[in-house]
């Protein structure tokens, strides 16, 4: 039997999840003139025991000239290119509050430096009232010279907010006391639980997984910075949209990204299909699309795929935005490029490789599933485990609590199932290794779509039920070696089951045939050269792909597993 | 207005078309056990003026032992390794007759050792009979002992003629006297005309486009080298197929290529639609295409747009070969990899990038296109001119020619056309850079689309018609230069009325609102952020993209040649 080594990452200790260094870190402050940088900024630096700076009294002890004379002389693109080096300077140093003057957000190598930087940062956000009544007396300020200032402030507002909004935080500011505002913004940084990033790293075009809480409320700072116009439209299915759209809009509004167009599917697999791939199609364009209008995918695997698939081919390719609402989606689908639909002949027959620009996970969604689906989903997180090794007891261990909810635990299995899969995906994007690679991620899936194809996709036996059955009944080597009820399989079989989830034939509500199942396996579109391949696992952390498995183990296998010839 | 520089390659010198060197070339002689080589290939030397030289015997003399004990000692793979050494060095000397032992085709990079060298293989291609009867007295050759010849050279044949069918040219060898089969094989060998062979170079998967006579007929040789394996399926069209599909069936066979499918849409741009790419989907899936199973497209545009785009779907991707049948083709829509299918909303506005392995374009087909047809097409070689300057002067000289059916002009042109698309392809590969690049293709287009969508795609207008008044057209210089009489345009449109082609918009026998193109214009794929954009010429070699021609010099152009509002 041929066999090959397993090109999977080295382990990597599974960590406690996903939170913030408790170290400090600098805070920036940004806002539209008036919000109170400098007020709110001395304060905050008392509260914290770090240093205050303002940037732009920074910039001008540097320059050795005033703000306004910079300006004057030399133009705002040199006085931004200076105000970027001043900033980025200060916050390579210790740990401090720092006031950025309000037009530092405008450029986008400022917003990009202050993100590199690993400062948190906050944005100071008032209404025009209170703007208006706070810079009275600045009137001598330039940009306020011989101008109504209200009418001033809200041209800036149209301007800024949508890139003030790429900050961390967002503090909602009233007419309360500086006192009461700067307690508020302390509490705020507290509680702030930065999402987990994670780099998806491919040829040219590496992109970020984030895994938190809160991340459809903020999506359109998340996004902004990879998107090459504020323009989307939305993909999505009529549940999903139902619980979680309002929230996705409000983010998106929030960074000053239009929505073109809001697609909804009907939810299920049948939505996965040409004639709703044409439909999507017609309307991205109907609504005006061009190839800067990215499409965001709100929803699980179907809309995931689906709307993937349309983007990879309206327009011969537009950016893409996966926003994954479904366990499923968050550990497996919406990482890899994999998008499609289904023909009749079979599921994912057609497709495009078509990576996304940012996967944004938000664990929040996960509270909105029905719990068979999240049961479902962490099929995929115990096959991550079985791949990868030490995830697997880490699965042993907190599996339970992800199912039960655990937010904490849903993070780190979301997170380390991406960094599994990530690290598979970007040695292998397209699934070209004669062995081994992107191959693997297939333990448990050659069963598994067979049992899928033969429930004919109608609700009977979700995905990932299909998937627990396959990781509990992966052939053993050649059929040599029988599963034994102490050893791995044991374990697995164990393990799977008190999640829930179905592990063998036998826990499925209805019988299969051999015969049929072998046939469904002959169709696998991982067939090479009429070969059929398997993902075998010699111990968690050691998989394999092997072309030659005999037919008559497999068969022996199904038999022994109780189904008819 | 903004103007950038184009970025396209240098002018080439025009050359005379494609043709042999007419230096003396080595000669390969390739060939079953009793075919001949030895013995021919010491006649033809003779009457060529060259060494002849036994590629068994130098191994032997290099090695100092005989083949059959190479074989023994080191085995085959071994052997194999010196003989392509062997061969190779031999090639690189002066140009000699060489005959190769039977075997030396089973190994690919042999093969490739040849075609890389530039010498001219030849298959001496026998029938079994003959082999029989030759081989009578060779039976202590290692291969027969113990064996029946017949059976033997039966085996060899099914195994090694789809590696000889790689050769140059092949020479049916009869019963006749070896003096009679060198003449033919040298009158083949001076009649040989080798297909001109252009490289697109891309990041790790540049391909080359063949052009010449009778490529067809070769095909499955051509082809075989970059191919996962000699397994295909071919889409055409029922005109297509009854004109060129026997030849090409014929050409596959001969590299024992296996067709697993054949599938002919209707002719005309109503089959480059949604449904029925699902219908050639759904056919390439149920003939049981796997992911090393290319996609051939043998046809005109339509037919490359819709097998091209089903092929980069198809499993996520199929590779994919294209044997363009018509002038416009063959100079454009086979080059660069884009494909796609029409939406109501518009042409091609669902589409991939997906690049050939190969182009194989046979001039010879163009001997069957309709007389308006060949124009239409032509006018993308205008358009190429155009664009690359001394080749606008070649068009003026030669066009006519090509019109005509003068092969060798026809070949020139379509030479040309590729090598200057292939340059612009190679540095903008999917259409991304900012200005020029890729977009410096759609000189004429931005008009040609907006007449093609008024009149509906219903044969009124050709697209290649379209193009031509839209070259006659292209908008002068932000509206400021008025075309001349006696100026560039003049000189283009003279031609193109020459050549038999629409080139203003009084040419066309219907009438036009400036509005209505207007509004086409303004859903043109190439429209960024709301602006359209056009190609503009300064003079021949020298375009550029303009992003902000005023629309009110458009409509004011439009109104001149004769619109209604």
């Amino acid at each position: 039997m041929t066999e090959s080594p397993a090109i999977l990452p080295s382990p990597l200790p599974a960590r406690a999840g996903p939170g913030p260094g408790r170290e400090a870190r600098s805070i920036v402050l940004v806002g539209l003139p008036g919000a109170g940088k400098s007020a709110i900024g001395r304060r905050l630096a008392v509260r914290l025991g770090l240093p205050f700076v303002d940037a732009d009294a920074e910039i001008e002890a540097a320059a050795g000239q005033s703000i306004a004379e910079i300006f004057a002389r030399y133009g705002e693109p040199h006085f931004r290119d200076g105000e970027r080096r001043v900033i980025a300077r200060l916050l390579a140093g210790p740990p401090l509050v720092l006031a950025t003057g309000g037009g530092a957000f405008d450029d986008p190598r400022t917003r990009e430096a202050v993100r590199a930087s690993g400062a948190v940062s906050v944005w100071l956000k008032c209404r025009l009232p209170t703007l208006v009544r706070r810079v009275a007396g600045r009137e001598h300020r330039p940009m306020f010279v011989g101008r109504d200032p209200a009418e001033v402030l809200a041209a800036l507002m149209e301007r800024r907010h949508p890139f003030y909004a790429e900050a961390d935080i967002v503090v909602n500011c009233t007419d309360e006391s500086p006192d009461a505002t700067t307690r508020r913004v302390a509490e705020a940084i507290a509680a702030h639980r930065p999402p987990a990033r994670l780099r998806v790293c491919l040829d040219g075009r590496g992109y970020d997984i984030l895994v938190g809480e809160g991340l459809l409320a903020r999506a359109g700072g998340r996004i902004a910075p990879v998107l090459p116009a504020r323009r989307v439209a939305v993909v999505t299915d009529t549940a999903v949209a139902a619980l979680h759209l309002p929230a996705l809009r409000e983010g998106l509004a929030e960074a000053g990204i239009a929505v073109a167009a809001e697609i909804a599917v009907p939810p299920g697999e049948a939505s996965k299909d040409f004639a709703r791939l044409q439909s999507v199609l017609e309307r991205l364009l109907a609504a005006g699309v061009d190839r800067r209008t990215a499409v965001v995918a709100l929803g699980g695997g179907v809309v995931g795929d689906l709307a993937g698939f349309a983007a990879a081919v309206a327009l011969r390719g537009l950016p893409f935005v996966q926003v994954p609402t479904t366990l499923l989606a968050q550990v497996d689908s919406s990482v890899g490029g994999k998008t499609g639909v289904n023909l009749a002949a079979g599921k994912n027959l057609v497709g495009a490789f078509h990576q996304p620009r940012i996967v944004l996970a938000d664990i929040g969604t996960l509270a909105t599933l029905p719990p068979r689906e999240l049961r479902a989903g962490y099929a995929e997180v115990a096959k991550h485990g079985l791949l990868q090794g030490p995830l697997w007891e880490w699965c042993e261990a907190h599996g339970a609590a992800v199912i039960a909810g655990d937010r904490a635990a849903q993070a780190h299995a979301v997170l380390e199932s991406c960094r599994l899969k990530a690290a598979v995906v970007a040695a292998d994007e397209r699934e070209e290794s004669a062995e081994g690679g992107r191959a693997l991620l297939n333990l448990g899936h050659t069963f598994g779509h067979a049992l899928e194809a033969e429930c004919g996709y109608d609700g009977t036996l979700l995905h990932g039920e299909a998937v627990a059955v396959g990781l509990g009944r992966a052939p053993p080597r050649g059929g040599r070696r029988r599963p034994s009820a102490r050893g791995r399989p044991g374990r697995v079989i164990e393990h799977l089951r008190a999640c829930g989830l179905p592990a063998r034939l036998a826990d499925l509500p209805r019988r299969f045939s051999a015969a049929a199942l072998l046939a469904r396996m002959a169709k696998d579109k991982k067939v090479r050269d009429g070969r059929l391949r398997f993902v075998l696992l010699r111990r968690p952390g050691d998989a394999f792909t092997a072309a030659d498995v005999p037919r008559e183990a497999v068969e022996a296998l199904l038999r022994e597993e109780g189904c008819a010839a």
